[in-house]
Order: structure tokens, then sequence, then C-alpha cells
């Protein structure tokens, strides 16, 4: 499929030899990759979010919103020729002002190694690429300190998260 | 052009009869009306940015994130042939999960006089209407209070809202 030559065509290398962090996977011939194809089994996805204790969704829903968010990034371990997904991360965005970050994630068994920075960095680079100035997102209140080290500031001037609640 | 035809489409009424504080405008004979129509004229939103204190914004990049906005209110008050824009609303979003409200405005000359209220009532109207469950904006700080009376809360379970700042 087109899944390896998307990977080739947005980050130009088949390795990420000058991130060395980004190989500290349990096992040695591991390596990471970053895609932004948006052609990704729905049902990994679901299986990672899950890994992290978040709540199933409707299959149909989550590819919508994977086919609607402006940038789709995924992160994957490749072990000879079998690859498999251990983080990923979306954006929606007006391709103009802003954009804001969801479902970031990285599986249980590749934390604590630097993969979610990474993550992160590679999104942030995406969307600076794309000319947008205002990156947002919504964070658990557990995670503000990992956001916090990426850049991120909690309520800048003020400015309040709120979530809609029906009445 | 489609402006009207839109606003009758959508609204599926020429009158807001039912909304009585939807016409306490100075001039009696002036009628309140939404539309979701895209093709607004961007130098008018400006102006009416420009009213409550925004800074200015580069025309194209405004046209293309109305463009890329999943929903795009704006209201009117009409008086005979003529219609002024007097407020603004959109949201980005993932088409299946989430919405987030960006430029929320009501021209000075008509606030406080429940049209904010009514602008945000129809925002989120016509995204329960598009099946969206999670609705979220970022609140300057003074308009906290409007907001929460409309169903928002801030930080609710301790999420917390954060933008990135170039290092
Ligand atoms: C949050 C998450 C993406 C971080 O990924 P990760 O690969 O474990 O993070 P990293 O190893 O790259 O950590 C980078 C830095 O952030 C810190 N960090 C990571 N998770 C943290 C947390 N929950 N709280 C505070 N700091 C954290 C690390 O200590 C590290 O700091 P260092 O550079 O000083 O060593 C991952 O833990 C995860 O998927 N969690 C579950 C899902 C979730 O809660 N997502 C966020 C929803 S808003
Ligand atoms: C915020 C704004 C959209 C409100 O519009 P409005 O037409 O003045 O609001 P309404 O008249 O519908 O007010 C609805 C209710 O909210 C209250 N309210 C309005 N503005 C408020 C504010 N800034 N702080 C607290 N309460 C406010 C009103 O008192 C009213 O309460 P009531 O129903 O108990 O009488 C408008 O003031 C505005 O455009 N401000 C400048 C732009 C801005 O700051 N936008 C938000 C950016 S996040």
């Amino acid at each position: 499929m087109g899944f390896w030559k998307s990977i080739f065509r947005v980050f130009g290398t088949t390795e990420p030899t000058k991130k060395n962090r980004l190989r500290p996977v349990p096992n040695q011939n591991g390596q990471i990759f970053f895609s932004t194809d948006r052609d990704i089994d729905v049902y990994e996805l679901e299986e990672l979010c899950d890994a992290v204790g978040w709540s199933r969704r409707p299959i149909r829903k989550v590819r919508k919103a994977i086919q609607h968010s402006f940038i789709v990034i995924s992160m994957w371990e490749k072990r000879g020729t079998y690859s498999r997904l251990i983080g990923f991360a979306r954006a929606t965005s007006d391709h103009a002002f802003n954009a804001t970050l969801w479902d970031v994630v990285v599986h249980p068994e590749y934390q604590g190694k630097g993969l979610g920075k990474a993550l992160m960095k590679e999104t942030i680079k995406s969307l600076r690429q794309a000319d947008i100035s205002n990156i947002s997102l919504f964070a658990d209140a557990h995670v503000v300190e990992f956001y916090r080290q990426l850049g991120f500031s909690p309520d800048p001037e003020g400015i309040k998260g709120m979530f809609w609640y029906p009445p």
C-alpha cells in the first residue's frame, strides 16, 4: 500500500539516525517511524487507546474523525517486515490560525522512553510547517506537566478551557 | 446571491417570531437573522472584530479559516433591504466527536441585549444537530461567566486548556 511511501515522502528518510533517543525501545532491532498517512487501521488505533484505558468509540466515527482532522501523526515500531502502531496524535484546525490536539497517546509498553516527547515534537513541527501559529490542547490533569515541558502553558493570560454539558 | 436563500434553508423561517428576545434592538423595525452561509464579506467581519478591539488579521487567512471551519454562524440585523453583520461565531471540528468555538463576537452597539446568548444557542443547536457531543472553547478571563451561564464548565475534572509558545 501507500504506507511506507507516505512515510518516506513526508519524513524524507527511512532511518531517524540523528534522533538516537528515538530508539530506546526494548528490542534493539526495532526502529521508530512516524507517518502522516490517514489510511491507518482504526481497529489497531482503538486497541492502542484501549491500552491506556480510554473508552471504546464507534469505529465509523473514529474513521470520520481521522478523515476530518487537519493532521494525523502515527508512530510505529518496525521490526523486519512487521510494523506496530505504538503512538498517535491528531489535530483539528481551521487551516489558517489555530489547531487543537486530540487523542495524544503512547502505548504503555513504550511510555517513559521519550517517545511521547518525540511524537509531540513531530506534531508541532508539522503544524508549524503548515503555518499554524496557535496550537492548543485540553490536557488531562495528570499530563499537564508533560505538556508544560514541551512549551505549552496552562491558562495563559487567564484564558480558560471550557466544555459544554447538556442541561 | 445565495444569502437569504441560505438563511431560509437553514433556519426555515424569515421571522424569528417565537424568540422575542431576538428583537430588543434600538430600531423596532430591525429584525435579527442568523445564517450559516460562508460567503460573507470578510472585510465586514474584520470590522466587527475590530469594533471589539481584536487585532486585524490577514484577509486571505480569515477567508481560509472560514472555509475550513466546520460551522460558521453569522448574526444580522435587517432593516428594509439593508443587512448589517452584528455577530459571529465559528467552530473547528473533526466532524465526529468534538468541536471548538472561535471568534465569538457581538458588536458593542448590540451587546447586553441577549444577542450573544442567542448566537451561542444557535451555534450549540447546530453542533448538536450535527451529532457533535463534545463542544469546547477557550474563554478570555472576562467572559468565563458569560459561557458558564450557557452551560460551559471551566476545567471540568481538572482538564486544562493549554497553548503552545515557541521556545
Ligand atoms: C502522556 C503520554 C503521551 C506521555 O508519553 P511518554 O512517551 O510516556 O512521555 P515521554 O517519555 O516522552 O516523557 C517526556 C517527558 O515528560 C515527562 N512525563 C511523561 N509523562 C508524564 C506525566 N504523566 N506527568 C508528568 N510528566 C510526564 C517525562 O518524565 C519526560 O520528562 P524528561 O524529559 O524530563 O525525562 C503517555 O504517557 C500516554 O499516552 N498516557 C496515556 C494517555 C494520555 O493520558 N494522553 C494525554 C491525554 S490529554
Ligand atoms: C461576550 C459577548 C459575545 C457577549 O455577548 P452579549 O450580546 O453582550 O451577551 P448577552 O447580552 O447575550 O448576555 C447573556 C448573559 O451573559 C451575561 N454576560 C454578557 N457578557 C458578560 C461578561 N463579559 N461577563 C459576565 N457576564 C456576561 C449577561 O449579563 C447576560 O446575563 P443574563 O442572561 O443573566 O442577563 C460580547 O460581549 C462580545 O462580543 N464581547 C467581546 C468579544 C469577546 O470577548 N468574545 C469572547 C472571546 S472568548
